[in-house]
């Protein structure tokens, strides 16, 4: 099945957050790709990586990054699909630095910014399928499901505290 | 013509910030409503207008407030439409509390968040737009003319540095 | 007994926390009910919970929450109850995240907030004892005692500084 | 009639925000004392200000400070009644030194904390009465009046958005 | 040997940061006594701790404190002896909440604040010998010999980059 | 007279916060030299400064700086004498760059940090007054007597909350 | 003269504070070039301004941008000529934003990053010029004239604390 | 072969850091020394080291401080070399204290500051490189070498992402 997301990051390092991007598309039977694409050291071709996104088919971008991240707003930067970046949590500031690089893009070029690290990279899988969303009932369904159960799971986890 | 965005907010004061959504909207020629919807004094109606808004229609939801911002992510609880959230600049701390109010979503319900201010509301008027140029053409067409002009206004612009 | 104190939380991860609010009532043998109630995954839930409160027999509400904390403030918006809102400790920002997010509520609907993590919840206990006490003499008293027996616990530790 | 609350205040340069708490309670009908009693240059009186309260008819505390702000949480450690902290905002950390200073209390001695500034003291006062609304049913339906009132006016506001 | 410099702290949980302030004060040949006094849990201990300081003969007093860190202001404003505050690293925001609540006094009443945590403590003792070797020559000769010494061990560590 | 403070500045820009030190000690008949000393462009001057300042019959002295604030950690390098350090509020980041600049010194040389800005220039004339006052009656019977100046004026100014 | 430093900006409103870099390379006859360049909305020609740049003669770029700063750390990804990038002062977060997103460079492509605005612009300036004057004793001699007329500045200035 | 680049630091302790931009100059084989200079416990000789660091040979100097970081400042304030700041991650607030006090120099001395901790000096070894490099064309040839092997490395991560 042709990827209709794309999910990048800077590093390899990343996967351990963005994994649970994946996870959720994989759930969701989304297909997708997954890639590391560096701004600061692949430059070239995390543009083209970004210029020739929509027309290889993809929709919806998903790029994490931390520290100074670039990554999510460069993308934007040379292409119109939308784009979701997660801020990883870096080493030294907590991932207040990378949330900060994403999400103050200035007027022109969005960013759709999530919450740092894992988090961020879960609700960055169940954006892109909220997106994908609106004109795909499936999809949509889908979703409605796992909130469903989401929900009962809650309901009944009273009990554990003990 | 039905409106496919909406755009709401927690107060008439946000207003000023919030217009700059619309803006876009316009200059894209897609339709959208603009209504007050605050999450603690209209708990009800906020649930009310999260709950029916797919039915109704709309296809992405642009939410801005400010302060201990909980409208992005109460809405975003309560449909599976994508919802933007726009941290609007706080009186006493600059925004960083309606930023990290709304960013920081738990894994289950992600909000699309924009930077704080004025160029987060035009960039939420935009990324509706990305989101929406999915499966529409014509904007995505706009889209790309509009960045085509900036980036002429821009080149000419070195001119203006005396 | 009926409980007159609710203590919610967002999560159950939340308890580890929380159970310290749970400890204090318990020694001042005020009747409590523990729940959780998640603003995002159960948000008719929540809704319900709050709007039912008072006629159910609490008169106060503890609420714990943890990043984009919206349990509190949400709670409090469909209760005139005193609400306290405990910021639970985030995994990325420290709980700073969950602080603004509890704290910096509108004009119009309050929250009682206390320290992060668990001097907080341990606080909130006391606090909703304190309310308590305005028209109960027991619930003083023992407030009263416990303040003389640490008092003399603190009077006694300066021994220990070796 | 007997105040029922205690407004104080570091200095009367914190009346410009705490004026709006006492506004809330003259709205709502509720007795009130109002005073300046600095933590760092009245404390002998700020201990017997607090240690008597009780005694003098005080239900609640409402106290209002800025910068290294000792107030509140200084009276809250000589008496049992509930007190709230509203954190003034400051001249060069913006009152983010007036909440940390007033929230982080250690386990033991609770303040009730409200936003920085304006919103926040307009909320102390709304606190209070809810506290207050706990056994006195006019407060509370008076409350809840005021709710409905804040309720039809922002549905209502929708269409000054223009 | 009278006690002259008044080490104190908020809790026995603090001793493991003020005890550097100690072992210098010893390393310095100043007698001191150590002592835990709780602005929050033995209030007018501290009151009467403070106000007697002077009297009994002490010149300086260094007190430790963490989260709403109270301790150094309160004590600061009952003696007019110099009051050497040391921010402890707290558990949730790594002592920026101490060190706000410590070194932000009002005009009026001021507190000698050093650096959070050990390093704090270490310096509050020199801090303290320095205050006392404006008339007492021979802490001021001891103060140098240890700079000296300081100063070789520096000069010859290049050797350990290895 | 012959001056027994030290007040220097990094820049004559710091004058107005600095004069506020200057100020208290003129109202409390201490004699002072007051002089613009900057680590980063006078670096051999400052040096002379903290080196000469015991023998020239300094006693304290009071440094202020904003920014990346080097100047009183650098003299407080030079000397044993007791160093006051002001932060002055930056135009960026409002003095939060000044006062973890002053305050985070490493363990070794100390520096008797104040509030940022005015009331810390305040403060610190105070300080350096009750460093004094441990060998001067003179200057402890004239501190206490403004407190109790202040105190009256305080204890005043509840009727001016109107 | 052929320009040996860029000085480059991403938009014409950085240009209020990017000028005092430019004053200070015309005030030490260094040849520069200065353009409008932005990251965002003209990637490909960021792109080929920073591949060119070596080629063209440039021997250091300065690049300043706020918020999200993207363009000296895109710059640096393209060059390896040394990159300066200054943080331009942003609207909401008083250029914390903008620091962090150029400091926080991942290991591989530094970024010389200066202070936020007007000083760090400046600094800017003096930094490129420090670079040059490795091999170039003319510039070395200019910079060390400016120094030593700024430190007769310096000296002279305390005379004006009136 | 006579060092090129000074690479200071304020403790052994930062050791652990810094080595990563020796490490770095030792693969472009560029001389360098490396020795503890502390700015607070041996401002004599840092100040020596400064002033003498031209006329010794050295091109760039590299300075790593952590807390209250004024040895990268102090030195830029005694040579016109170009020197490079590596803010050391410290103990309580994560090098935030570093950055600043590094980073927020006041205009006439630059520091070239690069991001907090082991990247940071990573990239300080980098940017010493290609200041080099603008005249030294072996040392260009080896950066880009480094750059494409770095390159090549991440185009052919993706395949661990599992």
């Amino acid at each position: 099945m042709k990827p209709i997301v794309g999910v990048i990051m800077g590093s390899t390092s990343d996967w351990e957050t963005m994994k649970h991007a994946c996870e959720v598309l994989d759930s969701l039977d989304i297909s997708y790709e997954k890639k590391v694409v560096s701004a600061h050291r692949t430059p070239d071709w995390m543009f083209e990586y970004a210029e020739t996104a929509r027309d290889r088919g993809l929709k919806v971008i998903i790029a994490g990054a931390g520290g100074a991240a670039h990554l999510p707003g460069m993308v934007a930067a040379k292409t119109t699909l939308p784009v979701i970046g997660v801020p990883v949590k870096s080493s030294t500031l907590n991932g207040l630095d990378s949330l900060l690089s994403i999400v103050q893009m200035p007027g022109g070029v969005p960013v759709a910014t999530v919450a740092i690290g894992k988090a961020g990279a879960k609700n960055a899988g169940l954006l892109a399928a909220q997106i994908l969303s609106i004109t795909d009932e499936k999809i949509q369904k889908k979703l409605e499901e796992q909130r469903e159960k989401t929900k009962e799971t809650v309901l009944e986890s009273s009990d554990q505290l003990v």
